[in-house]
């Protein structure tokens, strides 16, 4: 019973709010979405979380572990210092089947690096991204960004990778038709940009795997005109981060003119809960969700602040991207037609 | 008399409010900060806008110039097709030394292209950058971002060459004693960012004409930490184009969060002003003003959505550059030994 049932690893001890937010969200997605998941932290921690909900019968499985990585940790380093670290555990049910997928809201970097250590990558794929799921300016069409940090020197080829991955993930998971690729540029023409961009552009344009809608610019990337953006992970990590000083700056000039006068201040006291949303919706454009794409394996990121309802919407990603085979489809993408043949035989 | 002021070139067909606020601001300078500006423009309509300010006599002098660069255009091809456009007779003014300086709030790419056309590099400079002026959360420190578009390519000497020449400009045009400098970059550790960020980091903390602050991330650029932000300009224009995404879907945001139920629309009718002023700021996020640095002349470009008090702003750091000799010093710094003692000769 239940053993057929998709089952995912929860990194319970991630994210700001962790664990309590995490296993409340855990839980809320055993019950609307009809996975299994098994929560991966501390055991009387979580015990202690699960006493919050005494009516889940039976409780989901604990897989116990010790310590974290901490957000300002180097995570190589501190996967190795900490084998027995939440996301390195849950990392390891992926790698033995017992687990059909991880999510965890914690350190994005660290779940990269513990998913090469013990899943490792796709066949076929050159350097795995981490893609972040943003919201844009149409409210039905968020942006997936990728790579936002784990590449920072690329070549054209494995841009090209993450147009084909993000292209797969945007269809099957978030439910594009036909994803709108945007290649991340200064200009609109194909003779635009640095080297790596004037030559990926070539390549996405012959590429006929994915619909390559031509270069997006800086301010295009939450315009909604494109449903994936490929860039190299430097880049990527420097605009996720920037959006995040952008969004604070905003909020902070925000609240000093809303300080100023009498007027102003009687206006924003009856605006507050609009503002307390608005301030919500800002955070969430900052800390997007994201996933790892190219490891062999399902890994969803949910984002650092993360509260249960956000932790099950990464559940059902995971849930959708296992029930949608995308990583059978990217895969398919990259078995040459020998391989093919030969293992037709 | 007034042959010995400063005299700044105009552009004042550049800029969403030409030629109408540049004029106005341009006078604003002239009453206020004692330089003698040359109005570059169509005459008929610099005329025109010279009748609304009857009081000011004499009236400045008006160097025709037939046509200007659109914000869309090519820089190189629509200023050869456009020999006489505005930015070309305001570059050859500078070139000819009949104005020390050249202000425009037009297309910042084709005011560098004319630039390099007509009045050449600095010695000793690779590659000159565009550089934005930027608010952060600290409003006494705004921050210096170079290059934000004119190489796209750049090698570890280039960045080293802009974090100089902004140190500089910032000293002595912004006010900044030891202005700190921030490299770009995905991490505080030496060891990290892509190859060019490595290689500059080390050339960085090597150099002793600048007060180098190490690693700058993404959410870092406007915190107030740093004065100069150097990176290559694919990254700095890919950014201060994010910004303007960003700010727009955050007003977005706001504005859809403010017309959702009665009390939030009574709340936002009495902040009409506050949220006025409000957009206006963002807008100096996204668009802040800039500069050519390394190009043979003092050139600065206010942002196009610039009024008269902005244009006379860029016109007084125009003065500023000139007064405080930021050409010659950048130029000391790159005459080299012999290069100093057969000049003595």
């Amino acid at each position: 019973m239940g053993s057929t049932r998709t089952r995912i690893a929860i990194d319970a001890m991630g994210g700001d709010f962790a664990p309590a937010e995490v296993v409340a969200g855990a839980l809320m997605a055993q019950e609307k979405l009809g996975v299994e998941v098994l929560l991966v932290g501390d055991q009387q921690q979580l015990e202690a979380c699960l006493k919050h909900h005494p009516t889940v019968s039976p409780p989901p499985e604990i897989v116990p572990s010790e310590g974290m990585i901490e957000m300002h940790e180097e995570p190589l380093g501190a996967l190795k210092r900490k084998p027995k670290a939440s996301i390195n555990v849950a990392m390891n049910l992926l790698k033995e089947k017992r687990a059909d997928a991880v999510v965890s809201a914690g350190h994005s970097g660290a779940a990269m690096a513990a998913a090469l250590l013990r899943v490792g990558r796709l066949r076929g794929i050159d350097r795995p991204a981490i893609g972040a799921v943003l919201p844009t300016l149409d409210p039905t069409s968020p942006v997936l960004v990728l790579d936002v940090g784990a590449n920072v020197d690329c070549r054209p080829k494995f841009l090209e990778q993450f147009a084909v991955m993000g292209s797969i993930y945007s269809q099957y998971v978030l439910g594009v038709d036909q994803p709108r690729i945007g290649l991340l540029n200064i200009g609109e023409e194909a003779s635009k940009g640095n080297d790596l961009a004037v030559r990926t552009y070539q390549m996405l344009q012959e590429n006929t795997q994915i619909n390559f809608a031509g270069n997006a610019e800086g301010r295009d990337v939450l315009s909604g005109q494109y449903d994936v953006i490929v860039c190299d992970g430097f880049v990527g990590n420097v605009l996720l981060k920037f959006a995040e000083g952008v969004g604070e700056i905003v909020l902070h000039l925000l609240k000093d003119e809303l300080s100023t006068g009498l007027r102003a201040q009687i206006g924003a006291a009856m605006l507050k809960p609009s503002l307390k949303r608005f301030k919500q919706r800002v955070d969430h454009v900052e800390h997007g969700g994201g996933l790892l794409l190219g490891v062999a394996g399902v890994c969803i990121i949910g984002h650092g602040s993360s509260k249960a309802p956000t932790i099950c919407n990464a559940i059902r990603s995971a849930r959708d991207a296992i029930n949608n085979g995308v990583l059978e489809r990217i895969q398919s993408q990259y078995q040459k037609p020998h391989q093919k043949a030969a293992s037709g035989q």
